[in-house]
């Protein structure tokens, strides 16, 4: 032996498994699924020479310590797909095993020589061999079959049900032969891929975000409850609930002056009257807000919570915690900056501090009291300027106790750090839809979002305005661009919030112009709503939220698909389930001023129409109906009456062929 | 302390490293160059919040347990940049290496502060304790000198050289203080990558293809080594020089029935007479085979060998180690075939077999063998039908001794298992050039090869001709044809061969019609080239030849790129080194037939052209030189003439402001 010699028994493994998808920067990352959802993988699946393979897609639940196996089929050029559906919380794995089928290679070579009409004698032994080999390693019952099957080919020309040549391409023989493979050289692939599975509202779900304090706190919001359940919301989502700091307190319009009883700003956390895990008095007690959350369960309504991990210079934690503050040269503590901005009423934690790990916990801890009162779902504020790491960790331990958790990223920052983030554990992340406005920026951006593996990590919330963005597109064009704004986001989205009353009553005055700021801005400000404005969107929204829930085409991204028109301001793209049986069609016209008409062009096979036949679109927005033909078909839509059609595919129409006397 | 804590060191290292490019499948497979080569590395690099990073590309050769290091360069939207040149045979590794840049972050927050008019006394301090700590981490002197800025900036004021805010900005501070960054929290990329560095011939060379015992054997072959160099090739390749087995020798045009005289396949390897390890003695001996070697070198031209992996019957390793084969259920020694095909001429090995470690090591040895007789560039024949872990250790053990060795895979197979044994060690490898005709077919297929990873890993070595492959291009068109074809090999690929004297002879009759096996087929029979015969192309293939040595752009294929033309017959392309300094602009005809003519676009600024100056393309095929301008030009061809252009873009075209009495 050559003393070099580094053979292993990997040189006995001849399947070569690659690029195996989903897999997220080479499978550090997991991807992210609800429960009832399909895991397709594919792989690249080949071996030397031309035998026939075998593989199988191998999944299990963390808890299960046993894989599953499914079959994986052969597509074309190598590339093999296997598919499993996820049906419970927390991590599912998944890998792939393939091997050689040697039942399989044998017959194929078999069939071909019986084609050429050559004598098989010498291969009829062989595959006797293989068969006899099988019956060992089968079940009982299964081994006997095979030892009959063996025995019945050994014994020559005439056997039961026909020539000997027929009886050995037997389907059951060939199922029953490679169901026992010899998979002792079988190939694993090398890595042990992630799933996430989080429930449906991790997916799909409509958020309306209010300040308590404008309601009169949480008894007032109590009372909104039945008109945010009318409009059909999910989850209900509070700015920052606690104590807030009376240090360099911001005024209105964010003012550095705070003039006496001005209430200040919600992410300015901490006071005398406490920190992150206290409520600010005049919103009610910790009771209160518990009464809230089961108030609202009976509205089928969850509230999320925002969690801010920075301070007001007067929370407790200041003065109690100094080390987990950075200290500026001349003993003053550090307050956030974004230069030559100063932020003087917020305090960042310094979380590369020497103690950084009880910080880490201690913040942590913050998230579990708000469990312990019943919060599940949370919105985090700038996630993106606090270390990767600690949100790994962090989402990483709650998520282990917590399959339920829901966690949505204010990640308004670069599109890697943005990704990173979704990567790292957060369920879902705000994103640049309110600054995508033309029919290319949104053609590109959703493509991006549904079509490219980013889908697989990354799941969009899409909100139209924020307390911080009033978009540019809503400030100048009334109604009708909220409207636009409101169905772009629900329907290109599974999931999207708005901040409300200010977007159902169309509240456009920005703080000056350029500003994405509002005007005397709610985050400063105690604000009076009047509800029954008449440009109030409640109908619209309600009517949009029911066609949501109506039409489960509506509650994914990966299946969004754009389609052609003919005129740049009519923007056109479906949504359908996996079998195509439920499609939406929505389509609108992204001037909120002009009418706009054009031709839309349809794939109809894809969704199983006939070129031919007239089918019938069912517009769920306005219930008029219009009678389609062929792949092109004219659109027009008018801002004065409506912005879009949310239309349902309805594929039969009734013909004089439907009557009896007909046939 | 929570029992779950988890919390590593890693928690502090902010920086994410990720999407590194080139990258092989996760790393698993090494990239290639050769002597002298650039290595660009590219990645996302990017941390929370807003500080400034640094990153750099760090490596070393295998020998050199030391890693260099190299600043990487901020591209746009958090991609990096840097890139190294291999200058050693054998192994490179490549990392990367990022860490949050406290000077320079400081830095720029200072200078938006100083900007904006603020007080900057506090910050001063803090970058003055920064500079102090960049100085216990730096070399005596540059410590003495970062002590002493530290000292001049905490005076005040009046400081030499100008105002303070003025000093602090100094850049030469700022490099020095980089210099010496605190990486303790640096992250390192989780992956060491490699780079296979061979020499310029795996990159670039001409080889010619031919059958000594056509020429009776190796002192023939002498004799035409004056003409094969004056064509102008690099690497002169033979089929298998061994013993021929007797037993179901196949005759004249591959027919079962061999008459007597008929010399048999060179590639049913053994017989009485030896095996793998012997030479045919109607060729010579093995002092002629050497001979031949040193010969040639004095011609500037290597031999090459081919290693065909299978035996005749007659091998005389059948009969001692029969374990090393695959036996048929009656005891018979099983045969090739590809059913319903036999080729009961050739008994391949049994890689799977028991005692496969053993044959394993013979068959490495047979390699050892030829290098001992000083071989070193193999063709390897059918590679893609034995395992690819055998292949990996085989050329992973015969590379780690001998790094300038060169291997050809004759891998016509699938895409993917071709790509596999690229990946696998292979220098360079046959694929589809043979039957890529069209101009869609040649750019999709280039562009995939070239500007793809694939072009990391897979060096195409592009052959218009082989002994098994009369292209269908080649038969019917006649000489034009072949000129086509070649000139497309020979620009298109770095590297390049053509099967002779059967190409340079316009060789086009098939064995029958649509069969790209030749009539009367060298493989079988022993042939007599008429070299005079008017239609040689040997001047054009000298011709090609030196333009490909004396223009290092057509030396690399990583630089291809295709240009649009007006005409589907005119096929238009450039290859220029790195500086544009050196550009080649190849266009071809690709009818045979007809005279075509149109408009070709080239992107003027990419090779440092004005839209309105004249520049010259010097045609390097005829030495004709044209005046162009602007971005569209007229080319013309006339297949009856020349089917190709080769310009050679000159630059500057005389003017009268070049004479002085313009100026």
């Amino acid at each position: 032996m050559n003393e070099n010699f580094t053979l292993s028994e990997r040189g006995r493994r001849r399947v070569a498994i690659e690029n195996v998808a989903p897999e997220i920067d080479a499978g550090i990352f997991a991807i992210k699924r609800t429960v009832g959802e399909r895991v397709p993988v594919e792989a690249d699946i080949f071996a030397d020479s031309h035998d026939s393979l075998a593989a199988v897609l191998k999944f299990r639940h963390e808890k299960n310590p046993e894989w599953t196996e499914t079959p994986m089929e052969f597509l074309t050029n190598d590339r093999w797909r296997g598919e499993f559906v996820v049906t419970e919380l927390g991590n599912y794995f998944y890998t792939i095993e393939a091997w050689v089928d040697q039942f399989k290679s044998w017959r194929k070579d078999l069939q071909k020589k019986l084609d050429a009409g050559q004598n098989v004698s010498v291969e009829l032994q062989a595959g006797i061999k293989l068969i006899e080999a099988a019956a060992q390693r089968a079940t009982a019952r299964d081994a006997e079959n095979l030892l009959a099957w063996a025995k019945e080919l050994s014994v020559g020309e005439n056997v039961t049900g026909g020539s000997i040549e027929k009886r050995v391409m037997d389907e059951d023989l060939s199922e029953l032969a490679s169901r026992y493979p010899d998979r002792h050289f079988a190939t694993k692939y090398e890595k042990e891929l992630r799933v996430v599975v989080e429930r449906e509202l991790a997916r799909f779900g409509a958020w309306y975000e209010m300040f308590p304090r404008s309601f009169g706190g949480f008894k007032g919001v109590e009372e909104q409850l039945p008109r945010i359940a009318k409009m059909g919301f999910d989850i209900l989502y509070l700015p920052p609930v606690h104590p807030i700091g009376k240090s360099f307190r911001k005024g209105k319009n964010n003012s550095v002056k705070c003039a006496p009883g001005e209430p200040g700003s919600p992410w300015a956390i901490g006071s005398s009257e406490g920190g992150h895990k206290s409520i600010h008095p005049e919103l009610g007690t910790l009771g209160d807000f518990k009464n809230l959350i089961s108030r609202a369960k009976e509205f089928k309504i969850e509230i999320a919570l925002d969690i801010a991990f920075q301070c007001s210079p007067d929370h407790p934690g200041v003065k109690e915690h100094p080390e987990w503050f950075r200290h500026r040269p001349d003993g003053s503590i550090q307050y956030a900056e974004n230069p030559p901005k100063k932020y003087q009423d917020i305090v960042p934690f310094d979380f590369e501090c020497d103690d950084w790990k009880n910080l880490w916990l201690e913040l942590k801890s913050i998230f579990e009291f708000w469990i312990a009162q019943g919060v599940n779902i949370f919105r985090v504020d700038n996630p993106h300027t606090k270390p990767f790491a600690f949100w790994e960790w962090c989402l990483g331990e709650l998520k282990a106790k917590n399959p339920e958790l829901i966690f949505l990223a204010e990640a308004f920052t670069r599109p890697k750090p943005m990704y990173e983030l979704a990567k790292l554990g957060f369920t879902q992340s705000y994103n640049y839809f309110p600054w995508r406005n033309s029919k290319d920026e949104l053609e590109k951006y959703f493509t991006e979002l549904t079509q490219s593996s980013v889908a697989e990590f990354f799941r969009p919330n899409l909100w139209p305005n924020t307390p911080d963005i009033l978009a540019q597109s809503l400030q100048t064009d009334g109604r009708a661009a909220f409207a636009i704004r409101l169905i772009l986001a629900a329907t290109l989205g599974a999931s999207y919030g708005i901040y409300g009353p200010a977007f159902e009553l169309c509240e456009n005055t920005p703080r000056e112009p350029g500003s994405e700021e509002y005007l005397n801005s709610e985050k400063y400000k105690i604000k009076r709503w009047d509800l029954s404005a008449p440009q109030n969107l409640e109908n619209l929204i309600a009517r949009v939220n029911q066609i949501r829930r109506e039409n489960p085409a509506l509650q994914s991204n990966r299946n969004l698909k754009f389609h052609p028109t003919d005129n740049e301001q009519l923007i056109a793209y479906t949504k359908s389930n996996d079998d195509a049986s439920d499609t939406i069609l929505t389509v609108v016209n992204l001037s909120p001023h002009y009418r706009h008409s054009g031709w839309l062009t349809l794939p109809l096979a894809e969704f199983g129409l006939d070129q031919k036949k007239t089918f019938q679109m069912h517009d769920l927005l306005s219930d008029a109906r219009y009678l389609w033909n062929g792949e092109k078909n004219y659109v027009e839509l008018n801002p004065e009456k409506t912005s879009a059609h949310i239309f349902r595919l309805r594929r039969h129409v009734r013909t004089e062929h439907d009557f009896d006397y007909f046939a």
